[in-house]
């Protein structure tokens, strides 16, 4: 289907219940639908926001369009969880209702202040001449879960910046209160990541200016910003837009990437000691606007759009589209993150079965964990979300002597974005074993390699009845598969 | 808020669907919700509908208004579960959009029939004059929950019935399709059980004639007929509205009872050596239109209404109403059914923390399950849900002694039909002790007595701060108390 603009930005109380009651079945009916991530009640999702701890839970939103497979107009839909694993759905919290963010309530994130939580988000405006103006603005959660928006917006872009200036970023530093914002220069319409600073927080927002953190250029716009704290050291991950592959190799059609450093001064908007080249966050298919935060136990946690901007997806014929990732667990290891699922994620356990590398194929079902640990002088290829005799299924392929590790969706079912390519590889040390933590939820996989030090995230949409997995020749392996429960 | 005959029934595409998404997040954010039970995505809930076990999981369905807490144009929407415990919303799946269920997809039962899923329902439908005829129709629900209706009325109500003729359960005996509805005999003006028999299924139907179980009067109307095997016992489940006290005691606006008996002649529509007089199926306030199946391992599992018709409830004003009654596993007993916790309930519970009656108050928060052995000399009071000083909260009162429980609702916040009494009593064998298996979820109490010799369920709404428990004074008593998870 085609959406026009006049569909894609309907306002919602032009809809009809009865079309929004039917798209919600048509969702959690969908055989490719997820069933322990966050996925949309109806139509779209994408971005996170506001990931925080707020009033003894976790709190998640996403970006929510939720008229079908399309980027229209937009609203922040509310996810709590006691664990970071099992997501309870709070419905709409931030509609497109305002003069200030009329075309879209974009990204943004959240901040407990005093008892409430603070939610800094981009509004998108567009005048009757479709031209637009990106708002910053603030609206206040309390522990009713009711939000109360600002009346007037934060700030506006400067004149030096053009309209693609979104997804703030707030934090707190020294007692003011700082926000990293996705931005692009107009004049050069190069992307960068602005630092702005307030004492007030709701008012006397100032231009700090763009952040120093890479001596090449970010590409033509750098969309959702996060600077975290991870294990002591300042990390940015954002997603630059246009960024040049000479610069930092990436193969999907947006990039998801973060650097490191020694430190990071506000007052001069500046990652000390950068790392410089960015490195991509996951070496899947399908990750984008991943958002992250430091909890009050200090840790820094991450979770991920598994989907990306100006693709079609499978499932837009059913009408919804996208996920997001499982919670994702930061550290920080020689420069590099570390990325591990969080703890409750042993919780959705059910039952076992233990498997060695003679094992041709096991019955896996389509909602499993497995880990597999392999040798070190060891090649051949996984096969997961397969058919029994292994015909079709995702393919992890391995050589631990040389350290390769690729994985392969071009013969698990419908294609997704292949002009972007059907396989994505990661280089790893030589002759050392290898640990892979898989994740298969329906139509998502979510691939740890190593502890975190690589994780592969990918949509596929293969024939349900493909639920096997197994090597295709015998291997010096073993490992367990676990079934999972719903979230 | 008072409605209006159009208000209630307004198609559901003449709402809009951002009133929809506001009422979602209103049930989702009310600080009333149930956490671990079925509750209403949106608007009023009431009866549980086509509970049955098709395609490897557990299936319930319950009637919804969307729109409100109105019993307004009634909807069919779609739960599932692995274990009677965890269930998942699939949201519209029976929609009032026929001429013959033009004013309301009414209740009805589910059945497997080969590789799907029948679905048998009364068809509200009101001509021009708003005179209603009741249609029992069928549909088809397939392994990816689509729905597909049958395009003719398997039966109208015969000349002798009124308009007073729904709630057909299902049933199948030696190769004959039975099914019983309720039903008001038009010159009496009384109720009856009709049993209708089919060789086709979906053609064919034919009037049995009313089953003999009482010899008294049901009253002006029965709804909600089951009739299941417990135990080797045929058990009916009915809901008796008008029936005389004098026939059998009952407090509640509407009672919910059953009857036991030998043997049920499917020919001769007989409860063989019937026990006559309906016993109150549960001792609380708030039990309506159970809904009972035998599931394929032959045991006998019922889910209740928690709310009752004619009736208002204190989240009224909050747009939402209800919810469904955790699945009970019904066993027999000298002529009586047991109700019991399902085996899963038990995959609920987290951290548990023990007590004795020298404890004058546990905090136990709003989401808890609670055991207690009373020794059997003892009399006192247990609180729930109650203020830190016991100044407030539900009050069960016993005595081990002469054998008395009740459950006093006077001082738990809100009044609910205060017009029917605060207090609900059972009567127990005297000198025994007494053992208490209670689950509240924030403003549900479910209170199983004596390993489901009784049960005592009810709706209160009071403080969220009452989040405490305790005994008045000091009782020989010991217990547990765990934090449940949500579902």
């Amino acid at each position: 289907m085609e959406w026009t603009r006049e569909q894609r930005y309907l306002p919602y109380e032009k809809h009809s219940a009865l079309e929004l009651l039917k798209l919600q079945a048509q969702a959690a009916n969908s055989s490719y639908q997820m069933h322990y991530h966050v996925r949309p009640n109806s139509g779209l999702l994408n971005d996170p926001n506001g990931f925080s701890y707020y009033n003894n839970e976790w709190h998640v939103f996403y970006q929510s369009f939720p008229f079908g497979a399309a980027h229209g107009l937009k609203s922040w839909m509310h996810m709590t969880s006691p664990d970071l694993v099992h997501w309870q759905s709070h419905g709409l919290a931030l509609a497109p209702d305002t003069e200030y963010d009329s075309h879209g309530a974009y990204s943004g994130s959240a901040r407990v202040i005093d008892d409430r939580l603070f939610l800094m988000y981009t509004g998108n405006h567009r005048d009757a001449d479709w031209q637009r103006t990106p708002y910053q603005l603030g609206a206040w959660l309390d522990k009713q879960n009711q939000v109360t928006k600002l009346d007037q917006p934060l700030f506006v872009n400067p004149d030096h910046i053009s309209e693609h200036f979104r997804d703030p970023q707030l934090l707190k530093y020294n007692d003011k209160y700082y926000a990293i914002i996705g931005a692009q220069e107009k004049d050069t319409q190069e992307g960068h990541i602005d630092l702005w600073v307030s004492d007030e927080l709701t008012t006397g927002w100032q231009e700090v200016g763009y952040v120093d953190c890479m001596d090449d250029s970010m590409g033509y716009m750098c969309e959702c910003p996060n600077l975290i704290d991870v294990d002591g050291h300042p990390v940015l991950i954002f997603c630059p837009q246009g960024l040049d592959k000479k610069v930092a190799d990436y193969e999907n059609i947006y990039p998801n990437m973060y650097l490191t450093g020694d430190d990071f001064d506000y007052e001069k908007a500046k990652l000390i000691n950068s790392s410089q080249i960015p490195v991509n966050l996951d070496d899947g298919f399908d990750v984008y606007a991943t958002q992250a935060f430091n909890a009050p136990d200090g840790k820094a946690y991450a979770i991920s759009w598994v989907g990306l901007p100006d693709l079609s997806y499978p499932t837009d014929t059913e009408n919804w589209a996208n996920c997001l990732s499982q919670v994702k667990e930061l550290h920080y290891q020689n420069g590099r993150l570390l990325q591990k699922p969080v703890a409750a994620m042993k919780e959705l356990r059910g039952q076992a079965e233990s498997f060695n590398g003679n094992v041709s194929h096991i019955k896996t079902g389509r909602q499993f964990e497995m880990t597999v640990d392999i040798a070190a002088d060891q090649a051949g290829t996984l096969f997961l979300a397969a058919a029994q005799d292994l015909s079709a299924g995702l393919q992890v392929r391995f050589d631990t002597r040389t350290g390769k590790l690729s994985v392969d969706r071009s013969h698990a079912g419908q294609p997704v974005a292949p002009d972007f390519g059907t396989v994505r590889s990661v280089k790893l040390p030589a002759d050392q074993p290898l640990k892979l933590d898989v994740f298969i939820d329906h139509s998502l996989a979510e691939i740890f390699v190593n502890d975190g030090e690589h994780i592969l995230t990918l949509r596929f949409f293969n024939d349900p009845c493909q639920v096997w997995a197994g090597f295709d020749e015998r291997i010096n392996a073993h490992g367990t598969v676990w079934q999972l429960k719903n979230m």
